[in-house]
C-alpha cells in the first residue's frame, strides 16, 4: 500500500512536472495532441514529403511567410516541398489545448529554420508557430498551420 | 402559415448563402465568433489600443513577424501599439470554426497593412491571419493571433 502510494505520488509528480514545463494543465487529450505535433515534426524534420502532407486535413491550410496561403493537399504538397528546399525545419511545442468536446485543438511553440546564406554560411532563423488541429476519423489532422520568424 | 413558411425558407436561404460565402457550414456559435472577430477588427482598425487589448485573453499571445512572441496583457499592449505605429491594419475573415463544446474556436482570413514606404509612397502589404479564440466568462477572447505577409 505504501509502495502503491509512492508510485501514485511519483506519477502525480511527473504529470505535474510536465504540466509546469508547458505552463498549463494537461490531460490525456492534450497529451495525445502533443504526440501528434511531435510525430508531425519528426517526419517534417526528416523531409518525408508524403508523410508530412498526410498529417494535414483534406482542406488544411498553411500560412507561410512571403507566400500565398496554401489550402488543400496539392497546394500543401507544393508549400511543404518548397519549405524543405529552403533548409531544415524543426519545432518544439510549448502550448497545447483541446476543446472539451475533443475534436478541435491547438499547439504552439518555437520553430527553427536552418539554411545556408548566399555566402555559404549556415544561419538559423528563429520563429514561432501556431497550429489548429481537427480530429478526423479518430486522428488529429492539421486544419491550419501558421508561422513567422523573429 | 404560407407566409411563415416563406419567411422560414427565406431565413434558410440567407443562412445557406452566408455559409457558401465562407465555404463551410455555419451555425449560431460560428456566427457569434465571427461577430467577435469583426468587432475586434473594428477597434483595431480604429487604433483604439485599450479596446483592442481588451479582446485578448489574460494569457493571450500574438505571433508577429520580425518580433518575439508577445504573451500577456503588457506584452500585447506593446505589440499592438507597435503595429498601430507601423501603419493601418485591416482584416477580413473567410473561415470560422467552433468546437462542439462551444468554448474553443478559430477564425482565419486575409489582412492588409497599409503604410508609407521610405520614399513617402503608400504601400499595402497583403497577408493572412489565424486566430484561436477561447470563451472566457461568456465572451470570446483571443488566445493566439498569428499573421504573416505574402
Amino acid at each position: 500500500m505504501r509502495l502503491r502510494q509512492r508510485i501514485s505520488m511519483g506519477c502525480v509528480f511527473m504529470v505535474v512536472s510536465a504540466s509546469i514545463a508547458l505552463g498549463q494543465t494537461r490531460g490525456k487529450a492534450e497529451d495525445a495532441l502533443l504526440a501528434a505535433d511531435v510525430a508531425w515534426e519528426k517526419v517534417y524534420a526528416a523531409k518525408d514529403l508524403a508523410k508530412a502532407v498526410a498529417f494535414c486535413g483534406e482542406h488544411g491550410s498553411m500560412l507561410v511567410p512571403n507566400a500565398p496561403i496554401a489550402t488543400g493537399k496539392e497546394a500543401l504538397t507544393k508549400a511543404i516541398a518548397s519549405d524543405f528546399a529552403q533548409g531544415n525545419t524543426t519545432w518544439h511545442p510549448n502550448k497545447v489545448g483541446v476543446a472539451r468536446s475533443g475534436e478541435l485543438g491547438y499547439t504552439s511553440g518555437t520553430t527553427d529554420l536552418t539554411f545556408k546564406d548566399p555566402s555559404g554560411k549556415t544561419v538559423t532563423s528563429k520563429g514561432n508557430y501556431l497550429t489548429v488541429w481537427k480530429k478526423v476519423d479518430g486522428s488529429w489532422r492539421v486544419l491550419f498551420d501558421s508561422f513567422n520568424f523573429e
